[in-house]
């Protein structure tokens, strides 16, 4: 590779620009850590004149993010747009058959386009590096890659969504309910000022569900349905009870081989406050990795934000300057295999169910005889009353029932007019 | 790099032997993953004919190590030894000055002689790996090097010893002394049979915690003379009366800069059981990472034991056969650089302080008076009297207070005929 290194960054939203300020000011680190002299020749977002968090050089700055390649020769090129399609997609399969290296933190354009663009890096012969786009500054998919590459891994799961965790997290420390809390969120720039859907619903953990397992099993991405639940429906009833139950809820990502098939799943659960992950709070990520010989790893550290997602940003701009060409996927894209999937019906847990129902004799039967039907059974009831309305809330922990069972049971609860709302249900992680 | 690479390992100890195995085994996920055939074509130890875990192919066994170069082009060595000077050492030259690269877990060679040994890699133009010589399984080094390569890190502390943390995790839960928890230990194999003594008295922890300064700070390994301390006088009383205060001892290795100057230390800890590092329980190390602008990152995994080294050990042969040449600490030796060492006197911490004292008046203020002399003051006090021998336990917590001065006031105690046995000083983890 040669001495001076040309470098354009398009997209300058929160991450752009932080990361455009840090190349600026660790130039000289860099230099002295590979030897290389980084020049950013070109920078590109939608509006030239809108307000940032540190002033940009205006005379390198691009409306239409094409219009780079013509004036200047790019050898790396960070994408920090950030969509799944669209300007994302097309900029980097535009660079990558220019042969210039890619750095994203770009998650949504990884999980689904990742295969495509891994084979077309790997034509180009020139890198495509997405550190940053699985739980921030955690080196997690590096470590997975390199750190434990020859382990067997059987499963990798954990916290990989550092705004939904927090708003666990603060809801049971401030007892307040779901929605003031999400404003409280937004205002801490931890959650999405506009359309924080996307966290919240757990399709950002999927994608980094999606991309952990194409890195830990060596498969092509998976496109199978899974079950892909968020947070949008827990209540702060529901994190008390948990609580008073010696439980917290987590919004956990799975991935998973059972009988040589491939489970992803991304859902709230119920975890131990006496376990590792239960104690797992605030925007804080954890990624847990199950491997042979290594035994469990655990990597745990600031999931979001521009300075964790910068520090995995210039980890693979410093890996890239060192000279090494790499399997965007850890190995060729030939040899990436596909998995067969586990069948949603059969996956397993101990239910946390909530009922709220007419406090009058007979309806908690109704409900242990329709489990028992099932044959879901009970390990732990708790009914209390609420005089006042002439109410009373159920909860059960069920001993370990599967999926299938309990979408059904559901269902014919449904119909129980005794049951006032719909019933609540969490699984336990086991 | 060619395609066919011979190796040869150098020591089959419990590491070595476990390697070799794992060599033959991986060898084919290895060839998928980079490209390389590998060959293991020379392997010694003292003795030919000991009974080992796995079976040996004794046409490739030297006794005399040195002997393999004059039969084999070798490109990778495995010095799998671990004793600091010696052969450990002469071998590790050797091959360096012969251009073979070199992959060890041996944190005795590197922490003394890392710099000298980096150096001679690096002129040779070959690698020098030592992953495994920290934290086992879990890839810090490379996380430090790799990883978080642009943060500016100002601290690296952890529990860096699994045997010691084994030993303390066990007092706590079985009840049983020190002595008794030892023995368990060796017969489990977590504590060396014959001398366990590196490992209980800090030097290990102490070693890795250098190898960490050195790839955080960027500096030369330090040769200042520092406060280590082992576990050997932690008393089952002790453990016992720090649960009660809700902490946990742990003996944690701290590496950090404070005003610019570099302070190392490995000690007892009294940590919080809400702390993360106070759930760290077993075998299991960790390691945490204070940079900006990544924040707090933390590593978990199993510390020692085959498996975990194995995977380390595997992971820098991985590196090496795809064809990265690195700077063993991560930049040229020439640009590492020397730090001032901080004054140890000025390490200040919160002390546990355990009196056992003749049970009579004017005892316990005599204790407190000569704390207030020394400007230490207390924060916590429990007398437990012993009535039926005459005796009683006082504990105190004190506020902060510089080790100067701890050193001191604990020398005027000396002399107080009321106290029967030296006073027991561990100092709380802030």
């Amino acid at each position: 590779m040669k001495k001076n290194i040309n470098i354009a960054i398009v997209g300058l939203g929160q991450i752009g620009i932080y990361l455009y300020n840090e190349l600026i000011v660790k130039r000289k680190d860099i230099e002295t850590k590979t030897g290389k002299n980084i020049n950013i020749v070109a920078i590109s977002a939608k509006n030239k004149n809108k307000k940032r968090r540190f002033k940009i050089n205006k005379k390198i700055f691009y409306s239409n993010p094409f219009e780079i390649f013509k004036e200047n020769k790019i050898d790396i090129l960070f994408e920090c747009i950030g969509t799944s399609d669209g300007i994302s997609k097309k900029i980097v399969e535009f660079a990558l058959n220019k042969k210039i290296h890619i750095i994203t933190p770009n998650k949504a354009l990884i999980a689904k386009h990742g295969d495509k663009l891994s084979e077309l890096a790997e034509r180009n012969n020139v890198n495509l590096e997405f550190e940053a786009s699985v739980a921030g500054g955690i080196p997690i998919l590096k470590t997975i890659k390199e750190g434990l590459a020859t382990n067997k891994i059987k499963k990798v799961y954990g916290i990989l969504n550092g705004t939904t965790n927090y708003i666990l997290s603060e809801m049971e420390n401030s007892n307040e309910n779901f929605k003031k809390v999400l404003i409280k969120a937004q205002k801490l720039g931890y959650a999405e000022p506009g359309n924080p859907k996307l966290d919240l619903n757990g399709y950002d953990a999927f994608s980094k569900v999606r991309i952990l397992s194409a890195l830990a099993f060596n498969n092509k991405i998976s496109k199978s349905k899974c079950i892909m639940q968020g947070i949008e429906n827990i209540e702060l009833k529901d994190i008390k009870i948990a609580n008073q139950l010696n439980y917290r809820i987590k919004l956990l990502g799975i991935s998973e081989i059972i009988n040589n098939q491939l489970f992803e799943t991304v859902h709230p659960s119920l975890v131990s406050k006496n376990t590792y992950i239960g104690n797992v709070n605030g925007v804080m990520n954890a990624v847990i990795t199950e491997g042979k010989p290594v035994g469990e790893s655990v990597l745990q550290g600031e999931g979001a934000g521009p300075g964790p997602t910068s520090s995995s940003l210039l980890s693979d701009l410093l890996s890239i300057l060192r000279g090494n060409i790499k399997y965007p996927f850890g190995i060729s894209s030939k040899k990436r295999k596909f998995i067969k999937t586990y069948n949603n019906d059969y996956y397993s847990n101990s239910l946390y169910l909530r009922f709220e129902v007419k406090d009058k004799s007979g309806v908690l039967s109704s409900i242990t005889n329709q489990l028992a039907k099932f044959k879901i059974s009970v390990k732990r009831l708790i009914q209390t009353p609420d005089k006042k309305n002439k109410k009373a809330t159920i909860v059960i922990i069920t001993h370990k029932t599967s999926e299938k069972n309990a979408k059904k049971c559901l269902l014919i609860f449904m119909k129980n007019r005794n049951i006032l709302e719909k019933p609540k249900l969490i699984r336990l992680y086991n």
